[in-house]
């Protein structure tokens, strides 16, 4: 797959580059300014971007229902859990897919790194296509008007889609949007932004606000095999995209770190720079 | 217990930052001026305080066994999990005890914010005492040393215990030490330094390197009561802390988000000054 040529042109590209060049302005940059300091002491903002595991929150469906189980081994006397126990599939809730999950021999999610897993956030809204059309795919040329708005793509970014799906997140049945052929309906990545971010661009992974990077029709899973092919990971259920700024926000990506598990629940931080 | 009175001087305590003050040394801030970018660039090491998850690793000691389960729902070719679910309790591994989890009414885990996980980090190393001690409690004379050399515990600290235990963390025996009357025997935290934390400085938790913050030996689990009933949290078997400077690294606390849960685990990273 990594041969495929891109039907984007570089051209655009260097162009976008030389417009800003020119302008003397480096958008992509944001906030880095700010310091640990600020970070730490609670003077910045940030969001977090899961959503919380529950047995009646979104699911992929399945004729046996929600598979989250949280059993309560201790209990205080008004009833909360002093102790308990929980069994979940690791790919349920805000998780991430590791690298292994769809490509054999890549890395499993115990192995990614802080490296992999801290870097700049890049937040495409489709949200106005997607209300349009449930199916829709982001497009290259939805990414060529982020670069020209925003700058390139950062090196190391994680780019997330913003679709307005979590706004559903609390009714199983309009997030998953099943239709009369029970079918999956909602909207995703592109084949064509999927190979672009791979291989022209220096992503660390993708993310997406609703139950899969693949739109929901896709029968091949084609996205989940390009990116995690490449040794990258995507990240589901993301919430709260739409408080994220397009460019300068930074992610930190905290997967449970499971031996050997293809994937896992997945704390995530948005961290605004104090400009936004 | 909020209303014990520490032993400790808060004399000393306004010696110690009179003495700092006097010379013109603001030990906390360390690399405080680190900037975003530098962080989110990779340029700034950061270290993964967690142990993987697994069923081989040291545990609560239990006569079934390591509780957690690993079980693969689809596998590629090389036998490598391509999806899995999985069962463990929230008190396993690397892991946090949210507030609700020692006192009643206090926060679940998902409530906890990320101005409650983010914070300077303080380490307080034991390792010399619990080598010639195995039942060692970290001293107020111990923290007085830390803040002669360092200054005060910085605000919104989360104070770290490193005890060398991790050292032995592969080897499930000599991790949890069971004497020959079936008592656990580490070293943890004391009533005393867990009221100073609490009640004279101002942290957001504290965390330890072994199986509790309590020592092995302890049957009424008071350092839980003391910490989690001041809405604190606390982190257990927690890794990596020899490579963590005493002063001026910060930590990112994030816990899995389970609704109502009593804790979980947890993906800590401590972010290291570019100065130390």
């Amino acid at each position: 797959m990594s041969g495929t040529k891109s039907r984007y042109e570089p051209l655009a590209v260097a162009a976008i580059s030389l417009a800003f060049a020119m302008t003397g302005c480096s958008p992509s940059v944001g906030g880095g300014a700010d310091t640990l300091d600020q970070l730490f002491s609670g003077e910045l903002e940030v969001i977090d971007l899961t959503h919380a595991l529950s047995a009646t929150m979104s699911y992929w469906p399945s004729p046996t229902g929600n598979p989250f189980r949280h059993d309560t081994l201790r209990a205080h006397a008004d009833g909360s859990p002093a102790m308990a126990a929980y069994f979940t599939p690791e790919h349920h809730g805000t998780h991430l897919d590791a690298p292994v999950h769809s490509a054999e021999g890549q890395l499993s999610v115990d192995l990614l790194t802080p490296d992999d897993l801290f870097g700049p956030a890049a937040v495409i809204d489709i949200s106005t296509q997607s209300r349009a059309d449930q199916d829709y795919r982001v497009t290259l040329a939805d990414v060529e008007a982020w670069e020209l708005e925003h700058g390139p793509i950062p090196s190391g970014a994680i780019v997330l889609l913003y679709t307005g799906w979590a706004d559903k997140y609390t009714d199983p049945v309009a997030y998953a949007n099943l239709d009369d052929e029970g079918r999956l309906r909602f909207p995703g990545f592109s084949v064509e932004v999927a190979e672009l971010l791979v291989n022209e661009r220096e992503i660390r992974g993708i993310g997406i606000d609703n139950l899969s990077i693949d739109y929901g029709l896709s029968r091949d899973y084609a996205v989940h095999g390009i990116v995690n092919g490449a040794g990258k990971f995507q990240l589901e259920n993301v919430a709260n995209l739409g408080r994220v700024p397009a460019a300068g926000a930074y992610l930190i990506v905290a997967p449970i770190k499971i031996e050997g598990g293809s994937g896992g629940q997945v704390r995530i931080f948005a961290v605004l720079p104090s400009s936004s």
